[in-house]
């Protein structure tokens, strides 16, 4: 297994990326090229051990910044990390790319240089999602911000492919994210999804509001990317603000509440674990003709490392095989 | 201050309405209407004590249920609490209109009752938000899930105005709901409505990410209003899973780390109470001409009782007023 790491991605490149890429290849065996500027990735390498044969580096001059527009600096910036690391996997040297950089120049790159597997018309980012429940896969969250109702169906298609092969469900069940269960409910966009999942193969159960995705009700959460995208980021938001809440709260209480905290710790621990999103790893963006995983921008070197890793289970899965499969039969 | 309260809305109807009309009567001392199945609201007010000449009951025989398409059940149920309250608004007997009912029901038949004010095109839902910095204004959460560009502005217009004289925000900042802050980012629908608030009168700070509104960065958040309605849905649904994760963690847990719970509970406590949305009270439909409060389904009699407070806060602010003065500057 061979694969291309961004290492200029993320809010803290090339440390984090570097870092993530060091404890990979020591746990999992992979090979992992590093992407981007030889020398500050050469200087976050002293010092560290790993095996020499299966960490190397490709010195490219450019990076795309986080917040650069997508379109824009792919085009202009050929010798960046994202445009030649992709490149790396379609030429077939590599396995897979790895990148916690800016999302939409990722996508936007990889469906140029990759293109989309015949019989999907966009990518769409696929997040693994802790639940009550389970593990559940939620997609698209922020690939394709304006989608049409076809391009949901096609996202059913290949979420029911990786969370069949990938988390071993036999016939998953496929729920679209909305503000009400009924069939009625939404805008024109939901409603004709629905409908059109309705009369697919697939085992949709209906409309799904967040607090049925919050149980875990289905297994496959399909969305708008906008919406996706604001449902992760409420997620997010939510976790910080509920965390500083308790501390300012704690401040002001007296030593018993203090005192009760720290008791609970370990029991806190274990659930800030569960639902930590550098625990679940990167998120595949799903529909390209190759294997591209996304990182979150804040990711550290550990969440990096579970991206790599995810790399690694879709390549050993055939996800995109199966996902050709499946289309057939569609 | 007359208010009509619909006993038959909300998940637990007519007992949560009808207690909190009996505590609204006692502690602000409004006349209230309840408006509903007489004899089931009698038999709630059994055994109740409250000053008799404050609170009265209109019968009527219709509901409409929770689930209801809201268009049909409006046209159709001409008898039901939701639109004979509305009338006793419109007729001036009363002062503003309270329901924990069917939303869409609501705004669908305050539109058409009460119609809008001149120079708004749509109503939208406004509910007051706690942040880590302080309560602010989202409007819209589910009044018009298919919005254009234009209302965007009039919501802003109407939040100002709200946010000036319910809250005494001299030059209340305004943010729009997006996925990312540069003014390039979301749909067309984000780009066109960022471009129009930009160069109103407004005091608009530009977009905003989910983090930014929870940290209180903005006195009014405008958003579509699926968009708005997932936002608070996935908060609510945030807030359930967290507590449920808590308890079974504690649940596995040993005798020390139940007993700091124990501990900490008065601390956690105050966050709830800070954070509940039964101490907001209800949310204003902002743009119809006349008040009308909407409560959340599950309403607990504290939750009525505020909506009712609501209700009188937004008749002594003259809040319709300040609206149409705005709208003239505009």
């Amino acid at each position: 297994m061979r694969i291309v790491l961004d290492a200029m991605g993320g809010d803290k490149a090339p440390e984090n990326p570097v870092k993530g890429a060091v404890m990979a290849v020591k746990e999992y065996g992979y090979e992992v090229t590093l992407v981007g500027r030889e020398k500050e990735i050469r200087k976050e390498l002293e010092g560290e051990k790993y095996p020499e044969d299966k960490l190397s580096v490709v010195n490219v001059p450019e990076v795309i910044d986080m917040e650069e527009p997508a379109a824009v600096s792919v085009r202009k910036k050929r010798n960046s990390s994202i445009v030649k690391g992709l490149e790396m996997v379609k030429d077939k040297t590599h396995d897979a790319f790895v990148s916690a950089g800016n999302t939409g120049a990722v996508v936007c790159a990889a469906t140029l240089s990759l293109r989309l597997l015949p019989g999907i018309d966009r990518p769409g980012i696929a997040v693994v999602f802790p639940t009550l429940a389970k593990p559940i896969l939620v997609i698209d969250v922020g690939a394709n911000i304006d989608p049409k109702p076809l391009h949901m169906l096609q996202y059913g298609v290949m979420g029911d492919a990786y969370s069949r092969h990938l988390f071993g469900k036999e016939d998953p069940s496929v729920g679209l994210l909305n503000i009400g269960e009924e069939s009625s409910k939404g805008t024109d966009f939901e409603k004709e999804s629905h409908a059109l999942l309705k009369n697919s193969k697939l085992n949709f159960i209906g409309n799904v509001e967040p607090k049925e995705v919050y149980k875990g009700s289905a297994d496959v959460v399909l969305s708008n990317g906008f919406v996706g995208n604001v449902f992760l980021k409420v997620t997010e938001a939510f976790a910080y603000a509920g965390a500083e809440l308790l501390k300012t709260e704690l401040k002001r209480s007296g030593l018993l509440a203090q005192l009760g905290a720290l008791m609970m710790l370990p029991s806190l621990k274990k659930i800030k674990k569960r639902v930590d999103s550098s625990e679940h790893g990167g998120a595949p963006l799903l529909g390209v003709d190759g294997r591209v995983i996304i990182a979150h921008g804040s990711s550290n070197p550990k969440a990096v490392k579970n991206a790599i890793r995810v790399a690694g289970e879709f390549y050993d899965h055939q996800v995109n095989k199966h996902i050709l499969e499946e289309l057939q039969t569609f």
